[in-house]
């Protein structure tokens, strides 16, 4: 039997019911904290530890014999690499556990010894029909829901994406970078190392299923060679996926498979048959840039969020026709240049539409070409309306390029955010995505501006190209999924 | 004649020994606001204004007349088009006006009734042998030196880069944005408009002899339809350059020209011949995008200063080998892919210089590979010593990955940080470009981290992918030089 299952899905991976820490000591607190945090009860968050007697206030008992659970959720195997094997055999013989999270490093990655004890801890885990484990190698997991997290820093709200990451540090960035950027939240999050057990298949299978994943983020080193059929599997989790899959693979050229060895010891795989299978199946491929991840899965989970909450089903964008409204003129032409590089239309108005817009807005100063520029009219009604006009139909893409205010309780602001507000709505109403631009700088009031706009619900980019980029992914996996429509639900 | 000149070459236009606007007015106050800030001599600062009677404190004239100067070297005239040909003749006739900033919009770009009187602006000026003029349409010059600047929010801090940019836009942001990012400095900046008069081609040779001057930035979106060999004057200007220039074009798709047509009136310009020309010189072309000219010229501008304060003819890298030292594990891979497919190449540690290593570091945890991966001892000698190894010789850009720390009072962090200094004066002796990746989000400690290493002289970038684009540029500039190195001195 290569691929162990048992009957409770992974459910209580994410959301256990206990807690045990072998052996718990001052260097990992982190965890602790991480649980804490959460607000996780911690009457159920069992610490072993045969040195301390209490960590961050909660006890330790001195052996696993002490623990008043006969069952085990989660355990957190922290222990070195040379006493893992006979630990892990002394605790399975003692408790019944449901999941396991080998924190242990030094194995697979590292040299034979550690390949020897890999395959050692496999043997083990398979003799326990009812056990299955992450690692080792990995950091572990994060579900506000289950109130569990890795680190203090992580948010405890509640989100859509799901994360299947071969990298603790990368988990851990992407996690931190893009809440703290994009005010991005997650459903569940699995650093998951060196795959002796579970692998990334099982996962992408059960996040299909899972009502609180609408989007999933997977960052891949490589297939581990303890499992030969995982590449199979994996191949059938992208043609069986209902969801968007982003996926970041580590290792796209030659010298980054050589660093990807010493890394999680996993075997090289070749880019053509990697383009082969993104041919085949929706997956998005991500290029080897976590801000690009975060940047995508930004879009993807607000755009798949909106229609969930008025309980509809998820309409793609259709196009890449873009309208960009300007702060001021120069910008446009690069925006242009950049927007058409890229791949994106910039219908200009003509005709029956033209003659509309004009009566609107006959204006002197600015252009009402695309990208328009009206820097005299923001904070005016004709702002807005010669927006909605401009949107109509035939746009898919309503980017507007703003700069940050002194003043926030200014009248001409006031109207100006009436006016982003107006153009929110009426892109909604229309299904069309609607972007802001606010570029980057240390500024107080930039900042504060930033804060407002995204907590009033707009999706604010800090570069046009990182908001073209994600949105033209958006368009190619709603047409992916359009072709490949048979397949999915 | 078609392109006039005047003995004073543009030192005036840069460093006016007075300053006249006309009229002066509320509208228009954040000019005065500059040259306050810049801490301009203001009895030098003459307003007109038939309505006002003084302006943040300054005395307006009522006329032309009262004005007690007959020579004025800087006269900004801003007053509505219809009636910008006939007061420009009046001031003409009563003043020596040596430069002119005609910062009157509507003209070229507009219309034909501009376009009329963008013809008569010329016919005028070039009348008047001694005077010169920039613009219509544009926001105007900044000299930290002379004391000018058409923004209060301009750094009055001096450095070593100039603007030439056809946007006033893109000039203003360009300075905004990168002395708040990077904290760059400049020499003189043109926001250069229509240019019936100075062409991008007279500022370029004016600074290609100008000693304040180290690189120059250019912003073109195309050549003045009222001067038909300008575009011959470019390309000798490109020619004859001795410094960096980074140009970046507007208008670089058929779809960018049309927005550039309704932007300036400039004719539009092909792809292939600007492709001619970026190969027969020594100039950088930028991407459509303010944010890669700012990250380029902020190690351009930085690396010509390191030589030159050691009064050193400057040595431009002569290989792409970089040696990346990093936080933790799971970035190394990512950065390999992104490096290798940029054109980077990493050299793997082999024979007599990993026997040197393994002495120096005989590591168990983290990777002794190209990344470098020492998570446990950043705070150790070690460190540095390990380093300075894998630097050697054969190395040209040294990227260290870093994270932000919670107390800069910490013995761990002090030894980090003095690790820091060890591996940059290292590579300052041997002349390699050394630079810090700091991930970008908002954090206190992040930004507090950030300055301090700003402040001491570090150059930090956001992403490996900006740093890496910027040393491939400089790379470049300094490989098309050699080429061309006949030409230059």
């Amino acid at each position: 039997m290569e691929i162990k299952s048992n009957t409770n899905s992974l459910e209580l991976l994410f959301k256990p019911r206990n807690v045990l820490i072998f052996e718990a000591k001052p260097k990992i607190a982190f965890f602790i904290e991480g649980f804490i945090r959460q607000g996780f009860d911690l009457e159920k968050l069992y610490l072993v530890s045969p040195k301390e007697d209490e960590l961050l206030g909660i006890k330790c008992y001195k052996s696993i014999d002490d623990v008043p659970a006969d069952t085990i959720d989660l355990l957190i195997l922290s222990i070195r690499r040379e006493l893992v094997v006979q630990n892990l055999k002394d605790i399975l013989s003692k408790k019944k556990i449901n999941y396991i999270h080998i924190f242990t490093a030094g194995t697979g990655e590292s040299d034979e010894v550690g390949l020897k004890i890999e395959r050692d801890l496999k043997e083990i885990i398979m003799s326990y029909p009812g056990t299955r484990s992450i690692g080792p190698n990995c950091m572990g997991l994060y579900c506000p829901r289950g109130k569990i997290a890795y680190y203090s820093s992580f948010p405890v709200e509640i989100g859509n994406i799901s994360l299947i990451f071969q990298s603790g540090d990368l988990h851990s960035k992407m996690v931190k970078f893009s809440s703290r950027r994009y005010n991005l939240r997650f459903s569940k999050g699995v650093s998951i190392g060196n795959c002796i057990d579970i692998q990334v298949s099982e996962l992408l299978q059960y996040f299909n299923d899972d009502d609180e994943t609408d989007l999933v983020c997977v960052y891949f080193e490589g297939l581990s060679t303890l499992h030969e059929n995982e590449g199979k599997r994996l191949l059938k989790a992208f043609k069986d996926t209902k969801k968007p899959i982003l996926f970041m693979r580590g290792g796209r050229t030659e010298r980054g498979q050589t660093a990807v060895l010493t890394h999680t010891g996993s075997m090289a795989s070749k880019r053509k048959i990697w383009d082969a299978i993104f041919n085949q199946t929706t997956i998005i491929e991500i290029p080897p840039s976590l801000d690009e991840l975060i940047d995508y899965a930004y879009l993807f989970s607000n755009y798949i969020k909106k229609f969930k909450k008025l309980s509809k089903k998820v309409i793609y964008p259709s196009g890449k026709r873009a309208l960009v409204v300007l702060w001021s003129g120069g910008f446009g032409i690069l925006a242009t240049d950049t927007l058409t590089e890229l791949g994106l239309e910039l219908p200009l108005f003509e005709g029956e539409k033209l003659e509309k817009l004009k009566k609107i807005y006959p204006i002197k100063i600015g252009s009402l070409s695309n990208p328009f520029d009206m820097p005299w009219v923001t904070a005016d009604k004709v702002f807005l309306e010669v927006c909605k006009v401009a949107i109509d139909d035939d746009i898919d893409l309503i980017i507007v390029e703003t700069d940050a205010w002194r003043d926030l309780n200014d009248a001409r602001f006031k109207g100006y955010y009436n006016n982003l507000h107006g153009i929110k709505k009426y892109a909604e109403s229309l299904e069309k995505v609607f972007i802001i631009i606010l570029h980057q700088y240390p500024s107080e009031s930039r900042a504060i501006f930033h804060d407002k706009l995204v907590e009033d619900g707009f999706l604010v980019y800090p570069s046009i190209e990182s908001a073209a980029k994600s949105f033209l992914n958006l368009y190619k996996y709603g047409q992916k999924r359009e072709q490949l429509c048979g397949k999915i639900n």
